[in-house]
């Protein structure tokens, strides 16, 4: 049985029973609110983790690559929406992993996109399963709910001979929200024009059986959900100081650190250098500019417990500076000497977790036990 | 054979005759300047890369991970330097290595560090070859040559029955550079107090056989390097964005970009949706506050010819925005139509190649070949 102590660094660490909470807390509550959940495969891409939220209650996943959909649907998980819209190019292998029997459901929010979907469709002989992107706060993809194109679409695929599956969208903006007000509001605002979204293509005709909304600020914000049907999340799995600045989650809920030993110091500057560089925690620097700015990291003790003031301050490439955020630690080589190990809590779960081939997954009885997990396209 | 056009996407692209004409330019400079040259395999992480490298004249490698010693050893090379300062939990490895065979080098730059090689050394019978590490910028890590601790660790690993290889430095605050005359004057204090420390080591009675310093931006702008005996870079194999801010590449030396697919448009805003996000492109905003910002990358033709102005102005985990950095481009829609490719030059290669299982390398007939590379520890 390997130790925490024995884990080579640096190592994605993965605290189970925080994992398990995080997804009982996602999962009930979805079930309180009357929904499917479909959770966000891309945070972890590791089957174990999934399974265990498939566990809990979960309804299918949420991809954002036909990698992700392939490897999941090999391990015997058939109900997957692929949530980014999709490209003519990438047809070709979603029609493949169809016609091996899987659920798989793509989106567009776009003319172009829907008549490339419903001409290749046509083509080879297959309706394939097409949701809308809808836009409810200009961050990124979709179709605003009162824009005509919304229409156009709609019949472009049913027309074209498609099966139009339903609506959905992702409230990306919720990132920025900084209250539990604002946090009410914008899952408010998600659920109401998406199934505004709805109601005009069911008023224009147009079959729209699913209303799938999304983000685990709103999901864990929504006071109802009528007219939806389900929600999808994914970071909530593990949670991030991101989360934590939204407000979302407590420090003590976050479930994945980077395990890192320090090897050197340069005293007079108050620095203490470890082997987790941006190569182990990511270049990102979600919490810059936010109501509290982490860093590359908030510092831990080895077993989790948050060194308060002193965050990661630097990275390279396998370098990481810890620090005192304000000031200057003049006994940081005595505090943290060569050889002392720490635990780094990311900005973003997501980001951090792509950086490893694999976790390292800490139980109650301190056994641990390794989790695999992929990338690539 | 496939075509550029058949790549799926996104896609680390390798352009082959650049990344050729990069490694000559660099080898040439290092022959006339009378120095070995070690090359940093980080950047790469990819045996026909690192091949390349050595047929052109390359003496060793550098490497960040034990994981890029023990791939690169298993193919044959055995001149290793283990450029990061080695934890104590790490010798066991190190050893391993040395056993199988491996010239493999480490370095320190703190007492508690050399005492711990020199212990576990003894207690395994085995004389580890030590360099210290020096800081001539206050960037990172080292020892600066003048500090009393020098001497120190020098003595406690010759005296300890270590092999004290030399001293060696990066000069990580040539990235900051924005002159030719401020590149000129790094490269001149990197090395002359590398060969400083040095000094002081033989002076005191120490050996110092090796001195070895380097930057991508310090070894291209290196006046002469009177005692030193190696140079080792990195990022000069591919060059990126910030090489080019920097001022020692231009954007058509830059091998390294990534192939994406137009998904679809926000017109109103000037934005064009593209399959590449922060996942295909990494996190490194490292032009952020440079004398020109790209965002998440320079925007090209599929085959390569920068589209000025337009930049990778956001990114999400699986989507890319793609605008006008400055103003709206009304016509965005028909100017990138779905399924149309661009090409996106990286901030920081050895970031954005961390992010791919592998490259698809062009070469100048045209033909694709795929050249694999490893991550993690």
């Amino acid at each position: 049985m390997t130790a925490l102590s024995e884990l080579d660094t640096p190592a994605a660490l993965i605290d189970l029973g925080r994992m398990q909470r995080n997804i009982a807390r996602m999962q009930k509550r979805m079930n309180d609110l009357g929904v499917r959940f479909r959770p966000h495969v891309k945070t972890s891409k590791s089957l174990p983790v999934v399974q265990a939220q498939m566990d809990a209650g979960a309804a299918g996943i949420t991809v954002s690559t036909l990698k992700e959909a392939e490897q999941f649907f090999a391990q015997g998980m058939t109900d997957i929406l692929y949530a980014v819209c999709v490209s003519p190019s990438k047809l070709d292998a979603v029609l493949a992993l169809r016609r091996q029997g899987a659920d798989l459901k793509i989106i567009t929010d776009s003319v172009q996109g829907a008549q490339a979907i419903a001409e290749f469709g046509r083509r080879h002989d297959e309706v394939f399963e097409v949701w809308i992107e809808i836009d409810v706060d200009g961050h990124r993809s979709g179709i605003e709910p009162t824009d005509e194109v919304l229409l156009q679409v709609g019949r472009a695929l049913h027309d074209g001979g498609m099966k139009l599956g339903g609506v959905m969208t992702h409230a990306g903006a919720s990132y920025d929200c900084q209250s539990e007000t604002q946090l009410v509001a914008m899952a408010e605002q998600e659920r109401s024009r998406c199934v505004q979204a709805a109601q005009r293509l069911r008023e224009a005709g147009l079959p729209c059986p699913v209303v799938s909304v999304g983000s685990t600020p709103t999901a864990l914000s929504a006071q109802m959900l009528q007219g939806v049907t389900e929600v999808r999340a994914g970071v909530y799995v593990f949670f991030d100081l991101v989360m934590h600045n939204v407000g979302v989650c407590t420090l003590d809920e976050i479930a994945l650190g980077v395990l890192t030993t320090v090897i050197g110091h340069q005293q007079n500057k108050g620095w203490a250098i470890v082997d987790a560089g941006w190569m182990a925690m990511s270049r990102d620097r979600g919490t810059q500019g936010r109501p509290k700015d982490y860093g590359y990291g908030q510092v831990c003790t080895e077993d989790g417990q948050p060194l308060t003031g002193y965050q990661m301050t630097g990275a390279n490439q396998e370098h990481g500076i810890v620090a005192l955020a304000a000031g200057v630690d003049a006994q940081i080589a005595t505090r943290f000497p060569v050889g002392s190990r720490l635990l780094i809590l990311p900005n973003h779960a997501c980001a951090t977790a792509a950086q490893h081939p694999g976790y390292k997954v800490l139980d109650k009885q301190g056994r641990i036990e390794d989790w695999p997990r992929f990338y690539g396209w």
